[in-house]
């Protein structure tokens, strides 16, 4: 408390209050982005979430506080008023505050509505994109979201809606082409499944990875019919991400065949 | 060709041959990851694209060879065939070759063919995400591609198809709730305004933008029913993305009223 009061009364009238929202990305320190190094690197104070990877907090200057503002077991779960409120407070009382959140803070992360909130008590605001896990992590296993010859869309949708219903949303995607990538819907992944089912898609290829750009990252490779028994088979509490469509298929440990072929072709 | 040779005989056997695929991200420089500054640092050669900002290559070692292999008017166009090729004979004979593409290398940037072909030859690669525009760019104006109470997913789409005809994509993604974001569309935007006015979508606000993240970006605001005339008005030649969803709405230029009810509710 000393160091907080300390702070308060040395940097107060230092620093003109300014928010920069930055998107940490997937779990990999480095696949922030240099705009983000640069934010974390002039902040007053940081204020982060479970998702992003602490690694990075060394990058921000000795005198910053550095605030976890996510849930974690044990722990008091902000709300994301609570949130909205140490933004603009922490902004007032010391200038620069660094939100810090995994992935990308616009891509269901709420960032819009403390954007809204701080630009209400007109304290400038900075939005820094970061790598989002929904393109990024299929993409670090080799996946493309789109592939010439087999579609040309990419449905991002989220499992678990503000109700808690699944988003009526997977049921028109799984009547598309487009390669469905769904995130926080591990919990649902069967009843997601079903909408596919329900389109003659059970042998659509599917790829579940948790932890990505990780070392411990981890991944499942399946079709509609089979993915949610081979989670149950290796149960595990963490998020993930769900890819649905041909794209999948494309995986390196599917294509041998195909790599096999390409091979021949260009050394005939 | 005297650098080229001489290079070929000094670097030849002091490198091992890999590849690494970067998204430079939107325009920004300092929208590229650490880990693609980190890439282009250690890189042999750089192949890079048009939609590259040039700055990012002076981070690119002093010995290292710098091939511009994107479309511009004058020059020879590379077919993809041609750069697959360039990606791995520079990988065998100087080492270690980073291909630079704008946003993310995987979404419709056909990093995914890259990867496939040297592979085929065994040559190592490592892919580095990008910051895509589809997600950055809107978000970078302040519009998130979801936003609570009012839709719970987004579509990523190509205006541009192989054929060249509109994808038949977009006339299901204007049935659906989902923020349908357009690339390399801009030529085709009566075309898609259409399906969204065939499904009484007349006035849902869309936005497009052009040099996105950068010092030049320009951005129109208007609704499927204004939108292509008011890009007639204002006639250009560039790429942009097209964002067609009620989260355009959030857009500051117009909420100044809702800011302003926001404001007075937190300041009381």
């Amino acid at each position: 408390m000393a160091k907080f009061i300390e702070l308060k009364s040395k940097k107060r009238l230092a620093t003109a209050a300014r928010i920069t929202l930055v998107g940490a990305g997937p779990g990999d320190p480095d696949l922030m982005t240099i705009k983000g190094l640069k934010a974390l690197q002039s902040a007053d104070v940081v204020l982060y979430d479970a998702l992003v990877n602490e690694a990075i907090l060394t990058e921000a200057p000795a005198h910053a506080l550095k605030v976890f503002v996510g849930k974690r077991a044990g722990l008091h779960s902000y709300r994301q008023e609570e949130i909205n409120l140490l933004l603009v407070q922490h902004a007032l009382n010391y200038g620069h505050v660094v939100r810090l959140k995994g992935g990308d803070s616009f891509v269901f992360g709420r960032g819009h509505e403390e954007l809204a909130y701080a630009r209400a008590f007109d304290i400038p605001v900075n939005v820094v994109p970061g790598i989002s896990s929904c393109i990024a992590l299929p993409e670090l296993q080799g996946i493309p979201p789109t592939r010439r010859a087999l579609n040309e869309s990419f449905w991002v949708l989220t499992g678990t809606t503000r109700s808690g219903a699944l988003s009526q949303d997977v049921a028109i995607a799984a009547q598309s082409s487009a390669t469905a990538i769904i995130l926080m819907g591990m919990r649902k992944i069967r009843e997601i499944m079903i909408c596919f089912t329900q389109n003659d898609k059970q042998d659509t290829p599917v790829m579940v990875i948790q932890n990505g750009s990780l070392p411990n990252e981890k991944y499942y490779l399946g079709t509609v019919s089979t993915i949610a028994d081979q989670l149950e088979a290796n149960p595990t509490d963490g998020p993930g991400i769900i890819v649905v469509g041909e794209v999948v298929g494309l995986h390196e440990d599917l294509q041998e065949v195909v790599y096999g072929e390409e091979r021949e072709k260009v050394r005939g």
